[in-house]
C-alpha cells in the first residue's frame, strides 16, 4: 500500500500498534493533521483563550472534555494516548522524556487541544505546482522567533513564531490565495520581504529547523507557526505538559 | 444629491445631457465602471482573442453586435455614443480629437468592448482600510511599461502596463486576497517588490499618471492596466478607434 492511499485513521492505527514512531509529514496526506497539547483542565480555559485570541498561530480544531482521551469531532473512535507516533513531556518548563504511548500517565483533569498544521496548506502548494523549499532541500522547515507578541491569556504569552517559505513575488501572490483558503492551517501569511521588519537578524540562522535557499528573484514569505505554542508553553512553566514530538502529528479524519 | 447615491443610469444621463464632461472616478461607487474600444469589425475577431488571451489587463465585460450601440448585457438602454462624459478619437494610431458625442461618427460596422477597470477594486480596497496612495495625494495612479509581454492576436501586440500601489506587506497580503474577488476588475497582483524584475527602472518617473509616496516598510504593489488596451491599440495604427478619455468612463448598472 502506497502512503498516498493511507487514511487518518490508517496512520493512528500504525502509531497506535508501535509500527510508526517517526514523522507524519506526506503520510495521508488528504487528511488534515494536527498540533497537540494535553495540559491540567485548571489551565485549560486560559489556553483556550490564548487560542481564540491567536488564530494564526493556533487554529483551534477540536478540544476535549477533561478526561476524554476521544477528539470525538475530528477523529472519532480514535485514543490521542496512544495514536501519536511518539509524544514529548514537559514538566515544569523541561522535556523531560518522549514516548510512543502515554497512557500511564493519564489524568481525568487532562484537556486535549487540537491546533492546524501547516502540513495540508503546503500539499495545497504542491498541487498547484509552487516550490515548497524545505520539501525540495529535504530538511525541515526554517522557523523564527518574531518581534510580533501573541496577545496573551493567563499565563501563556511569547512572541510569534514563524515559518518561511522562499517564493518569487508572482508565486507568492498565488500562495496567499491558496493558503487563505487553510485557515484552519495557520492560512494567510503574516509577512514578506523585509525579515528585519519582524524583528528576525538574519535569515540563514533560524531558530528552529534547517536554513533553506533563497534564490534570486525569489523573496521570503512568513507564515504563522504551531511552534509557537510550544515555546509559549515551554515559558509557562506548567506542572505537566504533553505535546506531540516534532513533526509527528495526530492524523485526524478530516479532508484537508 | 450626494455623488454617492448616483446609480449608473443617473451617471450616464448626466454625460448624455453634456452636464457631465470630466472623470467618473468616485462617482456611482456601487456601480462596475467600464473601459471602452469601439473599433470595426474587420479587427473585432482579432480583438477579442487579444482580450481573451491577457484578461488581467483586459477583462472583458461585454462586446456587443455590429452597429449596436446598446450594451444590452451590462446597460440596458443606454447609448455608447453619447452616454460618456468624454471620447478619444485615434485614426492610423494618433489622438486626432475629444468629444463629448460620437453620434456623427457612428457607422454601422462599429463593435463596442466594455472592459473592466480598476475602480471597482479600489473602493473595495478602500471599504477594507486599506490606503489608495494615488487617492490621498489626489493625483493619477502611477502606470509603467514593464518587460512583460501580452500574448499577441492579429496586429494587437505590445507591453503589460501596470498600475502601483504602496503598501505594507501585510496590507499587500489582504489586498491580494480582496482584489482576488474582482477578476473583473484586473484581480490579483502581477508583481510586487523589486520594480527592476518586470523592467520598471525608476518608480518615481512613471510613463502614465503621476509619482506618488512610497513610504518605509511599504512595498510597491503591481497591477494589470487598462491602459495595456491604449498602448497596444496605438502601436496598431488601425484607421478609426475611439475610446473613452483617460479616467471617463462609461458607468454600467452591474454592481461593482
Amino acid at each position: 500500500m502506497s502512503t498516498n492511499s493511507l487514511s487518518g485513521a490508517d496512520v493512528r492505527a500504525q502509531a497506535r500498534s508501535g509500527l510508526l514512531t517517526g514523522p507524519t509529514c506526506g503520510l495521508a496526506p488528504d487528511y488534515l493533521q494536527a498540533n497537540i497539547v494535553i495540559l491540567p483542565e485548571r489551565l485549560a480555559g486560559d489556553f483556550l483563550r490564548f487560542c481564540e485570541w491567536n488564530p494564526k498561530p493556533c487554529p483551534l480544531l477540536e478540544v476535549t472534555d477533561p478526561g476524554s482521551w476521544e477528539p470525538r469531532n475530528t477523529a472519532p473512535g480514535s485514543d490521542i494516548r496512544t495514536d501519536i507516533p511518539k509524544y514529548a513531556v514537559y514538566r515544569h518548563g523541561v522535556l523531560v522524556e518522549e514516548l510512543t504511548d502515554i497512557a500511564h500517565l493519564w489524568r481525568s483533569d487532562l484537556v486535549t487541544f487540537l491546533l492546524g498544521c501547516s502540513f495540508s496548506f503546503e500539499s495545497a502548494m504542491q498541487r498547484a505546482g509552487l516550490p515548497v523549499r524545505h520539501i525540495e532541500e529535504r530538511c525541515n522547515v526554517p522557523m523564527y522567533r518574531t518581534n510580533m507578541p501573541c496577545t496573551p491569556a493567563g499565563p501563556f504569552a511569547g512572541p510569534l513564531v514563524v515559518t518561511m517559505r522562499p517564493l518569487t513575488p508572482r508565486q507568492a501572490i498565488e500562495a496567499i490565495l491558496i493558503t487563505s483558503r487553510y485557515p484552519n492551517a495557520h492560512g494567510t501569511p503574516v509577512h514578506f520581504g523585509d525579515s528585519t521588519a519582524i524583528g528576525i537578524s538574519d535569515l540563514d540562522r533560524p531558530d528552529f529547523g534547517d536554513r533553506v535557499t533563497v534564490r534570486e528573484g525569489e523573496v521570503p514569505v512568513f507564515w504563522a507557526c504551531g511552534v509557537t505554542t510550544q515555546v509559549v508553553l515551554t515559558q509557562a512553566k506548567l506542572e505537566i505538559v504533553i505535546t506531540h514530538s516534532p513533526g509527528c502529528m495526530f492524523v485526524t479524519d478530516q479532508l484537508a
